[in-house]
């Protein structure tokens, strides 16, 4: 429903203030960003992404508050699994045997 | 390198002692769940599986203390992840349109 691709995108979006351009710097086409934009829109309760077409700047996009805030939770799950996981994945990490520091 | 699949595959040779029986609970070809065996094994410093060919028993496969010790961490990670991140993952169920309980 929601992973690392719908996140960096809604960070692409909030940072470029276009869907367009966000899915460009993620080298998405334009289609396959908007269809992503619409999957979260219609997932949650409320939209995530706001867009506007044309007028006087010529349209662009932005995270809603309730964006935002998936993100910022997203972000924090990614963060603590690291973080809870650490010791044991150097354990695995240590066990390889070649380390690649990947 | 250390995934879902590879963990599951330890676990299913752990319970029935043999890679085809493990491949076969998996619907996984022999050749899949032997390639990856051999992966496993030449990725880590130790192999995690030890197999045996014929012999009395008519063969078998057993992991090793490497095998259940990086089976373990593994399991420890997804826990430890599912724990630390389970505040922010309730935040964005919550948020869903409609939550289906996946």
């Amino acid at each position: 429903m929601f992973g690392p691709g719908k996140a960096t995108l809604l960070e692409a979006i909030r940072d470029t203030g276009s869907i367009a351009r966000a899915g460009r710097r993620m080298a998405m086409s334009y289609k396959r960003a908007w269809t992503l934009v619409e999957d979260m829109n219609a997932a949650f309760a409320e939209p995530l992404v706001l867009s506007v077409r044309g007028g006087a700047k010529g349209g662009g996009a932005e995270l809603t508050l309730a964006g935002t805030a998936i993100l910022a939770h997203y972000r924090a799950v990614v963060a603590a699994a690291a973080f809870a996981g650490k010791a044991h994945l150097d354990a695995i990490e240590a066990a390889l045997a070649q380390s690649d520091g990947e």
